[in-house]
């Protein structure tokens, strides 16, 4: 249990006993799902936050004209779900899916509440989380107003160039606000 | 004391003693500032996190051409800074602007990490306002991605009525990442 992945990552930001560690886990359920398959979709009620053990998958939003829109990638370690759901206890507006076979960890909304109530240091970690990820998100739509599109591809490669080997193209497409033939011409 | 805009605020999310509010009050200094001066300005560090008692600002990044690229309003009881300055301790890429003569409370950042460590009810109190300005960053993802300029104008217009009336149109358009005329034709 010290060498669990989901410790390390808690670890890079509070360290925990292995007891706190033995707690927070209990608290948690792995699932496995295949490519294609989703976690969260549309239209349906949101009670679980998932983490990433192995495998990515892409959080997106289809348009009345069947058009998908990438919110999120999410490969390991990272956090998925469709966070306005999650949070406000409302119906999905975008769907969760699986790009590769993929095995995650996931906590219940109560759980989640239980766990940042009881323990300050799990309600610093997730406050820690968000916080990087707003800035992640300003960023993003800072490079959306000003940047050209070839601006926010080499961005994304440089950020993330594992993403490239495991999404298809059309995804980064769909994620960068471009379309396919753009996104073609900044590969060359 | 008691009916301080700032308690009232934190109350919305978490309850408070008198001895509490007291205490967190006393990390907070008052500042006055006149439209046009700046709070944050590009390229210096950023140790403090503003409260808006009174008035309109804006966070912005000027491009190589000098653009003007509009990341965040703020008007009363909303949070502002360079975050990513802030939170990483780097150097502002953003400025932080009055639109109108400002009244606002800061704190430091190192009283924040302090109250934030003390006080659970306070990390979990930043830790809900992150969330939902997560939530709404990811819409403005969204609607970015899928949204004509038409729907992103109207949708602002719901969101924020005021707003229209406290910011020149120049910057709405900068906000919604359209040109001044195309802006210009949405108002008609």
């Amino acid at each position: 249990m010290n060498s669990h992945p989901l410790r390390q990552h808690i670890e890079e930001i509070i360290p925990l006993t292995d007891e706190e560690f033995a707690y927070i886990f209990g608290h948690f359920t792995t699932i496995y799902r295949r490519r294609h398959q989703y976690l969260v979709q549309e239209g349906e009620l949101v009670n679980k936050e998932f983490w990433v053990v192995k495998g990515c998958l892409k959080s997106c939003f289809f348009d009345k004209e069947g058009k998908e829109h990438i919110l999120q990638f999410a490969m390991e370690n990272w956090w998925v779900t469709d966070y306005e759901a999650f949070n406000n206890r409302v119906e999905a507006t975008v769907s969760v899916d699986c790009i590769e076979d993929c095995e995650l960890l996931y906590i219940s909304y109560e759980d989640r509440e239980k766990l940042s109530s009881e323990m300050h240091k799990m309600e610093r970690f997730w406050a820690k989380k968000t916080k990087l990820g707003y800035i992640a998100l300003q960023n993003r739509i800072l490079s959306l107003l000003k940047d050209p599109a070839k601006v926010r591809f080499e961005k994304l490669l440089k950020q993330y160039p594992l993403l490239f080997q495991r999404v298809p193209k059309k995804m980064i497409a769909s994620y960068l606000g471009v379309s396919r033939e753009t996104l073609s011409r900044l590969y060359t």
